[in-house]
This record gives structure tokens, C-alpha cells and sequence, in this order.
């Protein structure tokens, strides 16, 4: 292996960070006569056997390289509830902005319905001039928008921050109860003011057609404001796990409350005070209080590669490439530090930056073969700084398992071996 | 079945066509006390089967709905030719901009090489001062980049408008050799200027590692421009049709040029004339030459829905859903008409709209129940409006296969029957 050194990369932090020019347009013309020096030697001079003879047919519905298989959803099932659970989403193989459908986090209160679509209906009632019933066909032939925006459930990333000592996983494991979908649907406000919300009204309740019936309370503002009745997600009909046939879908808000099988919505005066908004999804404080309907996700972001599992293959360039967003609008920057935390430099985003959703960050570090550690931290459009652990716990204690979004610091040791650490 | 009128929903151009801002955000207030009326009737009071029971559980990598399993790619398989053909996507089913990747169109010159991707190598060398190697795992430290951008097959759409009478089947037959995908790899301009490219080079060649050893010419302008090397694609790495573990990616390019499989790139002076560039990919002119080198997609655009297959149940309320695209920019505006091409509205395009990717856009229509026809007309950023069939033909004759571009035209008939027509 041939290792050039690079002339013109312009270091903006501590320990071999670069300039992010190198990811924008035209970014190669830095280099100049420089070499990045990953090429790998020759290899034999047969052609491969792949090239020896025609390969595999075409084929209706399409299926990954074998070599792939083992980029799987991770399943933590819970004890005696039927069907209870999560599976986190592999954060760590994938890229860009876009979760593929088979791939996106679970999480379900009592397993995966099989809904027939043909008989599937959608009820609107309770403070409206007349409650109105919808079938898909129906809804099918209301205006639809389209939005990339990510979903994640309020107990994302705890087990990355708040256990006493840093459980080893993967950045899956660790943070993976986000995805980010194109999803397209009738927005809810149409079907609101069709139905004619009465002026008393605050509140609606969603509620699902999963044995559970899980239900949450929504305000009538995020309702009339940007909530859609999502029939599509990235192009095609919504996954079961996502709830096909139809999902309410709530941008920024923690994921329970986005009901997936969505029957009916009942428009109220006050909160609806269900069972998963008062034994679970409140936040306990070190005074014994909860928080309750703390709903938009806070700002966040985690570097995926390099990420624990992955190694370093000694000193060199290697791409840092991860992921921010928040529940209350655009990113507006991302910190990376390979030094600890002590110096941070500004990384490249990904366009196009939209609201409320993932939003790729990427890095070029020279790495020189120490033992270190690599942070990242994300902002927002409204100024929100995502935290360090120990503020977090500082504030809020380490009773509550909802809304953690402490900066992330992964270890890399001499071996290039990178692991959770609290830096 | 209720069917109140709408007081509010203003007409912008015959036939029922209503104003886009129906489809922005907060156009629900223009229906005022209005109503849609397109609610169904109330179901049997008993709760539906699937919430009598625990669903299934989780799942490592998810499948779709078996009440889906119709949405599939159709196939076209060559006669004589082992893997040759091609499948396309069923842009009926499909809603958004994002293409899901099991039902991206395919386009095979000899079959899906099993690539073992610890075996596969990129060559560059020719009019270079040095030869380089690149495993895909050196590659992967190198900077990358993401963007949503279509592909397009150059024989996209010719059924729809070249023969003489109409061919009658599905929006996905008649166009659906074309697909969206965010696309995550290295810019090619990258690895070009670390091995140094003699200044007398004007094109490179790309070449496949599939049995055909598909490959082609591309003028080193674009090759030092846009070009990708692509190794994700929404999120995964590619499937095995779209070159896993590496392919080409030419945004706004004839798709065939965006080399799946990419073992090679040559650097050289002049096109290398291939046979995929000289037998095929050329557009016969009536007097007998061929257009050659034809590279970027024009622009296009297509209603989706209402389309063949899909039928129209009685008048009243209908969302007319398309794409557009362009290979030499965004979307500036698509124009929709109910009355056969007499009278154009403004369709509303879904945000974001971007560079060389599909826009959808969608419109509100309230149809009569009359025979008619729907088409839509996109114009791009630099100006250029999608012809009509009959221009095309007047200009170009109908020997050619590749780069037609003509407005569609679905004929409605009374029944509510959509049907392919030259309007």
C-alpha cells in the first residue's frame, strides 16, 4: 500500500481533524497533487469468477446480496406481554439520510396486527359537528403531501448514558430507535375541519387497531398543525411494523404517540389521561415528580462510523460520518472532536438540511494511531446546544429513561477497537 | 355516502381542475365549513378481528404486507440473450419522490453478478501518472457524499407514445424505467485527482463486472463534475441489480452509462467507441444518421394517478398525482389539464425540489363524471417544456427508441376507465 502525504488538507481541530471542504463540491481540488493514500495492492490477474457467465434473472420484487444479511434489525422482546417490544434499527452499516422500510426501528405494545386494508376504517368523533368515517379508498382521493422527517422513540439512546457504567454495544443498539422516512399522507387538519372541531376542543386521542388499542393524547394544535394520516412511507404502502394501513404521524414528536393502525381519532376537551401517558412515557425526577407530555424529541446526534464493532485499520484518513436531528426544526451545525472534547471543528452537512429530519454530518480525520476519543454534538435552528451526559444528569437525576440525548464520546484505542466511554 | 359542495375550492383551469393551495400547508382553511364528502359509510360495531390477539412479533429485516404482494416490477426478459432484460418499476402503486429499492427498475445486459464484495476491485489507470487499486474497504474511509437523484433508462417511455396506435397497460409499463434513490458514495473527481489525470485527457471509459463486461464512454467534464461512485443506496448498501458492491452513478445520464458493477475506469483521450455506444444507445434520424453521445434525460413528466388499471368510482373528488423530472435540473413547474390540453393549472410540488431528482407534484380535481383527458406538462430550471408527442415525431420521425419525452394523455371514459390515448 502506497501512503502519500497530503499536502493541502487544512487540520481545523485537535488530532487530525480537516477542513470539511473536502465533502462540498469541487472539495478535490484541495488535495492538488495529494494523495489520501488508501489504494490497495493488485489483485490476481484472473478475471473473477462472476464475469465467467451470465448472472441471476430479474426478478418482481427485489432482494439484498447475501452478503448483506447480517445488517439486521437487533429484537429485545419483553417479558410476558405478547408481542411487547423494540428492535433497533443497525446504524452503524448504513449511510445518507433515508432508513430503508425493512430496516426501520419497532417498537409495539402488543405485536403486529394483519390488517386487511379493504376493511380497515378510520373514525373521526366526539367534539365535532358529525363524526365521519373513512376507508382507505376514501382517503385516497384527499390532497397528500409529502415529508422526509425521522421518528424516535422517547426511550432512545438511555442505555447510552445514564447506566452507571457504558454498556458495550453497537451505535445501533445505543441509539438505533430512530429512522428517517419519506412519508406521505392526507394531513389530519383536512379531515379535522371537515368534521368541524368544536371552538371548546383541546385535545384529540389517537387510538390503534392493535390488540393493545394503544392510545395517546395529542394537542389540538399539533393536530391542525402538521400531523398527517400517513399512507405511504419512502414510496411504497407502510410496512406492518409501521402500520399499515394507515399511521398517525406527528414530526418531532416522541414516536408512541404517532399511533400506528390508526381507527379512530376522538376530538376532547382535555387530555385523555391513557394508560401509556401515565404508568409509562413520563419522566422521573430526583424529587419524585414526573414530567408529563414532554413531547418533541430534543436536539441530538451520534457519529455511526467509526462506531464500537467497526475498527480502524491503523494510523491514517478515515471519513467520520454520523447523524443529527431534532423534534423542533432544522440542524443548524455539528461539532466533531477527536480530541476528547477539548477542541472541536465545524462538520460538513448534508444537503438538502430539512426539518425535522436525519441529517448526514461528515468529517475527515487523520488519525495517528493513539488512543483517544470522538464526540460530536449537534445545535438546531432555535439555538438548542445538544448537552453533555453529566449536565443531563445533573439536571434530571438518572431515575427517567425518556428524552436522553447527552453527547455521545466513543473510545478508540491503540488497536483501533472503539467502545462507549464517558468522556 | 354524504356528498356536501365545497364552497370554497377555487378553479384554476376546465373541467374541475381546483388551486394548489389545497396541497401547502394550512390549505385546509380554504375548504372553510366546506366539505371533501368522500366518507364512507359507518362498519359493523364489532371490533376487527386482528385486535382480538397479540400480532406477530419482531422481525431482524421486515417484509411487506401480503395484501401488497401484487405491487410488483414487471418483467421483460430478451430472447437469446441469458440475464438480459429488463423490469419496471410500478409507478401506479408508488406515491412521493423516494422509489423503495426491491421495486427500483432493472436494466441487465447479461444478469446479477454474485460479487463476493472482499474480492471486488476498482482499477483506475490509462492517461493517469499512476495506476490505482481500491478495495471497497479503502473506499469506504474516503469522503462521501449523499443525494437523491433519479436514474432513467434512455428506452424509458418510448411504448407510451412512439407506435402507431396507443399500447394500453400501466403507468409503470409505459414509464417505469425510471427510479429515485438517495445515493451515498465518493466523488469520482476525488480518486481521478489522486491518480493524476495527463491534461491531454478529454473522456474516461467505465466498465462492468458482469458477464457483458458492460461498459461506456463518459466525457471526463462530467466524470470530474457530479459523478459518483456509489456504494449505498437509501440508506443500504446497493442491491445486487444496481451494481452491488459499486457502481457508477451519472446523475440526469441515460442509465445505462451509470455502470453497475464498476470494476474499470480507463482514462483516455477519445470515446472508446464500445458496442453498447455504436450497436445500441444511438437515435435514428428519418434521413438515416443517428444521434450518438446523447447523454443527459430530458425533461419529463407523468400522472400517476388517475392512470390505467386505476378506475374512477363517480364523480366528485379526485387527487391527481404525478412525477416530473429532468436530467439537466430541478422542476421549475408542471401544468396540469382536465379538458384534453385546452386549459393548464399550476400543479402544487412537493418541497424539497432538487437537483436531477423526482418532484411530485399533485393537484385537486373534481371530475363530472364526462369523458375526458388528463396530461401534464413539466418545464425545468434552464426553460426546456416537455413536447408534445406530435412535435417529437415532427422532428425526430419514429425509427428512434431512446429519449422520447412526450406528454401523456390518459383518456377517462364515463365509466371511470383510464386508458393510454393520443390525445
Amino acid at each position: 500500500m502506497s501512503e502519500r502525504r497530503p499536502k493541502d488538507l487544512e487540520p481545523v481541530a485537535g488530532n487530525g481533524l480537516l477542513h470539511r471542504r473536502l465533502f462540498l463540491k469541487g472539495g478535490a481540488a484541495v488535495l492538488g497533487a495529494g494523495s489520501l493514500g488508501l489504494m490497495t495492492a493488485a489483485p490476481a490477474k484472473d478475471l473473477p469468477p462472476w464475469m465467467g457467465a451470465p448472472g441471476r434473472p430479474l426478478s418482481g420484487y427485489g432482494s439484498r446480496s447475501p452478503y448483506e444479511d447480517h445488517v439486521r434489525r437487533r429484537l429485545l422482546a419483553a417479558t410476558g406481554a405478547d408481542g411487547a417490544g423494540g428492535s433497533w434499527t443497525p446504524l452503524e452499516a448504513l449511510e445518507g439520510m433515508i432508513t430503508p422500510n425493512p430496516l426501520h426501528f419497532e417498537r409495539h405494545h402488543s405485536g403486529i396486527p394483519d390488517i386487511d386494508p379493504d376493511r380497515h376504517r378510520l373514525l373521526i368523533h366526539g367534539m365535532v359537528d358529525r363524526a365521519l368515517f373513512f376507508d382507505m379508498d376514501a382517503l385516497s382521493r384527499y390532497p397528500m403531501v409529502s415529508r422526509i422527517q425521522f421518528i424516535e422513540c422517547s426511550g432512545n439512546s438511555y442505555l447510552a448514558g445514564l447506566p452507571r457504567q457504558p454498556i458495550n454495544d453497537t451505535c445501533g443498539v445505543l441509539h438505533g430507535l430512530v429512522s428517517c422516512s419519506e412519508w406521505t399522507g392526507v394531513p389530519l387538519s383536512i379531515l379535522l375541519d371537515e368534521a368541524g372541531v368544536d371552538p371548546d376542543a383541546g385535545w384529540i386521542m389517537a387510538e390503534g387497531a392493535d390488540a393493545a388499542a394503544m392510545n395517546r393524547s395529542v394537542p389540538l394544535a399539533k393536530a391542525m398543525d402538521d400531523a398527517l394520516l400517513a399512507v405511504y412511507q419512502n414510496g411504497e404502502r407502510l410496512r406492518p411494523e409501521q402500520g399499515y394501513p394507515l399511521r398517525l404521524f406527528l414530526p418531532g414528536y416522541e414516536g408512541n404517540m404517532s399511533i400506528k393502525w390508526l381507527r379512530r381519532i376522538k376530538v376532547t376537551a382535555a387530555p385523555s389521561m391513557t394508560r401509556e401517558e401515565t404508568s409509562k412515557y413520563t419522566d422521573l425526577l430526583p424529587d419524585g415528580r414526573s414530567l408529563i407530555f414532554t413531547y418533541p424529541m430534543d436536539v441530538k446526534s451520534v457519529i455511526t462510523s467509526p462506531s464500537p464493532g467497526l475498527v480502524l485499520k491503523g494510523p491514517g484518513l478515515y471519513q467520520i460520518s454520523g447523524m443529527a436531528w431534532s423534534g423542533r426544526g432544522r440542524i443548524a451545525r455539528v461539532e466533531v472532536s477527536a480530541d476528547g472534547g477539548a477542541t472541536w471543528g465545524e462538520a460538513a452537512l448534508c444537503e438538502p438540511v430539512l426539518d425535522k429530519a436525519v441529517t448526514r454530518f461528515r468529517m475527515a480525520w487523520r488519525w495517528n494511531g493513539a488512543e483517544t476519543a470522538i464526540l460530536s454534538r449537534a445545535v438546531d435552528e432555535t439555538g438548542a446546544v445538544q448537552p453533555t451526559r453529566e449536565a443531563i444528569i445533573a439536571a434530571k437525576g438518572r431515575k427517567f429513561a425518556y428524552h436522553y440525548n447527552g453527547i455521545q464520546a466513543w473510545g478508540i484505542d491503540s488497536e483501533g477497537q472503539v467502545a462507549n466511554v464517558y468522556a
